[in-house]
């Protein structure tokens, strides 16, 4: 195998709800898939070394794979800078220093999403000319394909200029990671016409529309699931909220449906016979498929998965750090950066 | 009956994708199930008038309907800003000025959203005290209970003592027109602890954490759903983000649901067993139900339906107007306002 087509990722393996089984679940199923995969596994050793055979990590995947002991891990309680104080010594901080030293292309993390991001930020570094690293969402919309909505949560109050960049960022992950061929990109406001937004919104719809993309103007909140737009681009506190709203609103729709379908004999037969075309559409739905959401504009590659992952879950999130490292993800980001500088330093002089 | 109990609404029957047929079921809705309603209908009395009784408004529901006229319709397309300009003839002008002149109670419509609002507080005005109006969305959440979202596209760019205003306002509806006893509020952010947030919620929630309400802190966005507030306040911006999405992603998932069951028999024979099930629990989540968003914080009660509404969701704005009006839902929005009124001057003196 060519050597440069090579990648080693660093997986938190105590990250998650289900850590580590979910991981190295994910871990197997991703090496077998991945030839050109290297995996270093980030956690307690004495814990992991006797589950890796378990996990099929035996043979040709093992010769892949290494552990890289790390004694302590980030719960879901653990305030997010835990890993700059008390917890250096943590699996999500020491997966990610090995991207800082070059040990690792990229890192990926089903754990405290928070600590990831500090982590991935702080200790790897932002890239030359991004102001704000921001979390992509990747959801499945009603044409069957992903729509990238970012920022969903690494940034409050942000800056015209930064939701613009968020957008630049996300087009390059579209087109390199999804491979949506020029991606159309949407500002999330509250109206499709220019003149509808908050003063955030308008003036990075000024920034976007001096630059060359495809820029197709304000998005609207049905927008995010109809596929009109490829990339749609926000600040993070309502794409947080939009991220986390649209989880428990369709999980409460799938389970009121099956309480519903369980309250009566028949319903619950009917339920049974459309059980298998309704488990097809809810695959569409499932972010597993998505695998994790990446942290762009950070120095390397670092995909955030969601705590509840499964195996798959974990498998397609080290695909999607893979796909960002094989696709150069960051020089794109930074070449697309580099078209919109002359236009933001234009518009903070003329303020 | 007491005359004390008696309220009038303008309708404007013109508003709406089903106009004027909807309006004129939902009166007669409205009017047969309500014998303390009168109803002002507002529109074109040509076209009106020989509907009338093929909707049933004859007999004694007659005695309690009449027609103001109206020349012109606010149509989609229409700028919010055409009912202070060119279609100050129009039928959701026509309605508001009855408010505005003691002729009615309350004005409901269904049409274009934006030039009711405009309309409402421009000709109605705004209740002393509170510096902006802002729109309810009203949701069934899954414990079977609705839950107040506001604002959702009244304001944006708001101030945290706007967000703290439209919170008391929230709470005044949720406990009068609901019946929601001491409703818990909730602020809309990014995460439960007071740390997290935006500096506009943040500074609501110092506002609100001095008032002696039921105040529950941060909700997130799953907590739009799941009933553990009551009321949810926030930034029109993020409010009509929310409602617009959860709108397409509920319908989408329905509809995906829908045509996956109709691509084989099987499934279809199973929907078909599991139909009136399905029905029941889609009835919960139908917007139809809670009867349109109200405009808090005008001079008199003003109820903004969805475009789509057909009879029965008319019906359902205009019983929400009567109890808004029953309730004194302004007299205790005033008396909440006055609650809050030395914190915000407090605080604005300690800039």
């Amino acid at each position: 195998m060519d050597i440069s087509s090579v990648y080693r990722i660093a997986l938190d393996a105590m990250g998650g709800d289900h850590a580590p089984h979910a991981t190295l679940d994910g871990a197997c199923l991703a090496l077998a898939k991945h030839p050109e995969l290297y995996l270093t596994l980030v956690g307690d050793e004495a814990r992991l070394r006797p589950l890796l055979k378990h996990h099929g990590l035996v043979g040709e995947l093992a010769s892949r794979t290494e552990i890289v002991h790390a004694s302590s891990v980030v719960t879901m309680e653990d305030k997010p800078t835990s890993v700059l104080k008390d917890k250096k010594d943590s699996s999500i901080r020491v997966a990610t220093q090995l991207v800082r030293e070059g040990k690792a292309d990229g890192v990926v993390s089903m754990g405290n999403t928070g600590a990831a991001m500090v982590a991935s930020v702080m200790v790897i570094g932002t890239l030359d000319g991004v102001d704000r690293p921001c979390l992509a969402g990747v959801f499945p919309n009603m044409k069957g394909r992903p729509t990238v909505l970012l920022d969903v949560g690494a940034n409050v109050d942000s800056k015209p200029e930064h939701v613009a960049q968020f957008a630049l960022m996300g087009a390059v992950y579209a087109e390199e990671v999804l491979g949506i061929a020029g991606p159309r990109i949407g500002l999330l406001s509250v109206g499709e016409e220019d003149s509808k937004g908050n003063e955030t919104t308008k003036a990075a719809a000024a920034y976007l529309r001096e630059i060359d993309i495809n820029f197709g103007g304000n998005a609207e909140g049905r927008d995010i699931w109809n596929g009109k737009f490829d990339v749609v681009a926000c600040d993070g506190f309502v794409g947080n909220v939009v991220l986390k709203s649209s989880e428990a609103l369709a999980e409460g729709i799938i389970k009121g449906l099956r309480d519903s379908i369980n309250q009566s004999l028949r319903a619950k037969l009917g339920g049974l016979l459309a059980k298998k075309a309704m488990k097809g559409f809810m695959k569409k739905l499932d972010y597993a498929e998505y695998g994790g959401a990446p942290l762009l504009g950070v120095k390397g590659v670092s995909i955030i998965g969601h705590g509840r992952s499964d195996g798959r879950a974990v498998a397609n999130a080290i695909r999607a750090a893979l796909r960002a490292c094989e696709h150069r993800v960051n020089d794109h980001i930074q070449e697309s950066l580099h078209r919109m500088l002359p236009v933001a330093t234009t518009s903070s002089d003329a303020r």
